[in-house]
């Protein structure tokens, strides 16, 4: 797949020393040559990051310039020192790159409660600066220098022709379930070059992360560092999006923001399948997501997938503890297809298909019918693994 | 530890073909040779299963005789005529017993989705029934007939010596992580002498169980079947407690369900560690539940324990997405009493030693101390180990 930078943006990423392995990136920098308008959607953990605070201070914003990112250390846990370093990065950044430090966002995941290596990561920063460019090879370093446990680099371009001109949306992310040095994060950042005022900008990022980013689980463990930047440069258009050109960019960033999302449950590590919940009949978006979001966190439903096992009694028990009123006689489900329980009550199926169905393909689709309403929604997850656990216990501080 | 009958009450248990081994009870009868006060909470899962729907019709009650009890079979999501089934269990128990039907109460624990098979259940309800007793073989075999993937046996007694008399609080209770044929459920069965009136049984039933058998997790998934139940028969006294005296039987059931409760998590399938969460300086009971309970089940904080990881990152963000306000920087956190987190920053600490103790020790001690009031409150959970995946993947409908 081809990717591609939007106008008016360089990106470059290499190593500094955070990670062991010099082979590894692990500084990046993301560089509009024109103010862009920035949006931003944050975890909501109480316990957030030092990066976090200062991108939450700087957007919506009309005129940023970039994102400085590292990984291999979270600045997490950090205190005041930890706030002080993320600003002088943000500073670093925008003193190397010729714009003014308030201009710079941050972005940082790895190890937390240590504190960063300012003087590997001033040197990094300021080289990663002399390197910027846009051909594949820096935007594939600039998506390896966000990448802690990730086994593939996750970047991903788009191109929409409007009436108005061509736009590109170009996206990066992290993420491949927490089991990193104490806990993995998702990052995400998408650049385009298309003219959208910040204020759009930042609603339609805060919709669309609802059903893509805030859509996946792996194990439901929320992050201190969890972060969706959208940087929009306006270099393709002089004139703001509006209208139905508007929408047609939104439903592009939509597709963008789905592509990329569903790439971290399938880096989760230690995992076999992909699961797809697909829910439909529901009341409202919050009543799907949170039953989505429950089955996706079972335990039990996840080890079944593992192992081939179509347990619908799994399945529908989690929904019926997820905490939204539904009548459970008007329930349906299906699972790759195969009819498992019909209006609140089983129905016979060859069990033997059924699994081996599961155990053939990376992806199950379970397809959950209510009753309630209109509402549908996706949900992606990872099945729970002997590997998986393996992975996480015996990794020591 | 030897086990005592609370006055004028049999038990009894035998096995009637609901499971494949000959040697494992599979139905059995608790009776009061009085009627009794009877008091039940019952699970909030929305698909819940007959003789929940059954037993909330009859409780609370001033005059119940009994309970019949199987496992193997949860007569769960089995539809109208799964509440035929289970209000005929009660009837073939009411008559071999001699009292009348809507006297007994019922608990069913198995798998999800089949029939109960009427004719096993009849011949073996009477046949129970006729081998009634108060020793210790016939409390044990009761016991035993509520077991599905249990390692042990549940059973413990309290004698209270008050002013008025004695009493005698007899429990069982069976529950092993969800690891069953479909999945396990928690079962709770207090019986008692003690001359406790209905509502009052009721209530102190609620408030207990809110801080007992709702304050353990195994991993997280809310059964469809899951029951405590309390008979009073007031054998051991005329007049029904009041004032002091009911003040210390309530304190005294307390104590029997806070027992009974741990036995589960310690009966954990699969797993190496018990965990204890105790928050402390939390504003209230709702609020420091939600905590230990979002700690509790997350992965990485279990993984992390039976890897004997001091992982104190995966704790307190844990604490950070449970949904309470709290201040970050008014936290301590110990494990196994050691001090690796004050007032929202990492400290020193040897994290040789710290894993050495939670390797070297069956309960790991999680100390989580907040700043925002008075209230104090444990939680009981396991770790999640590869054997524990296992387990629950490889089993097959």
């Amino acid at each position: 797949m081809s990717v591609s930078l939007p106008k008016q943006f360089q990106v470059g990423g290499l190593h500094c020393g955070l990670k062991r392995n010099p082979n590894k990136q692990d500084v990046a920098i993301v560089l509009s040559e024109r103010p862009a308008a920035a949006a931003g959607v944050y975890t909501t953990n109480l316990v957030f990051a030092a990066p976090v605070a200062i991108d939450r201070e700087r957007t919506p914003g009309r005129s940023l310039r970039g994102v400085v990112i590292n990984s291999g250390n979270a600045n997490a846990c950090t205190g005041q020192r930890g706030l002080e370093d993320a600003r002088r990065m943000a500073a670093i950044a925008a003193e190397a790159c010729g714009c003014q430090p308030e201009e710079m966002l941050v972005l940082s995941t790895g190890i937390i409660g240590e504190f960063l290596p300012m003087e590997k990561i001033d040197a990094g920063i300021r080289r990663v600066a002399e390197t910027l460019g846009r051909d594949e090879e820096h935007m594939v370093a600039a998506a390896r220098g966000m990448m802690t446990t990730d086994t593939f680099h996750k970047l991903i371009s788009r191109r929409l022709d409007l009436p108005s001109g061509p736009v590109t949306l170009t996206g990066f992310c992290k993420g491949a379930a927490m089991i990193g040095p104490n806990m993995a994060t998702m990052l995400g950042l998408v650049l385009t070059d298309a003219n959208v005022p910040a204020e759009a900008a930042q609603a339609m990022l805060r919709e669309i992360t609802e059903e893509t980013f805030n859509c996946i689980s792996v194990e439901g463990h929320m992050s201190t560092n969890d972060t969706v930047l959208l940087l929009a440069n306006g270099a393709a258009s002089s004139e703001p999006l509006a209208g139905e050109e508007l929408a047609a960019f939104q439903r592009e960033l939509l597709l963008l923001c789905t592509e990329l999302a569903k790439l971290i449950p399938l880096d989760g590590e230690g995992t076999d399948h992909v699961i797809e919940i697909q829910l439909s009949g529901c009341r409202d978006r919050a009543a799907a997501r949170q039953i989505a979001k429950t089955i996706a966190e079972s335990a039990l439903v996840k080890t079944a997938v593992a192992g081939a096992d179509p347990n619908w009694g799994r399945i529908v028990s989690a929904a019926g503890y997820a905490g939204v009123p539904f009548d459970p006689s008007g329930v349906d489900l299906h699972v790759n297809g195969h009819l498992l329980y019909q209006q609140g009550a089983p129905v016979a199926f060859d069990e033997a298909t059924v699994s081996r169905s599961i155990k053939d393909n990376h992806d199950t689709i379970i397809d959950l019918r209510f009753s309630e309403g209109q509402t549908s929604l996706k949900f992606w997850t990872t099945d729970l693994t002997t590997e998986y656990v393996r992975l996480n216990a015996d990794y020591h501080t």
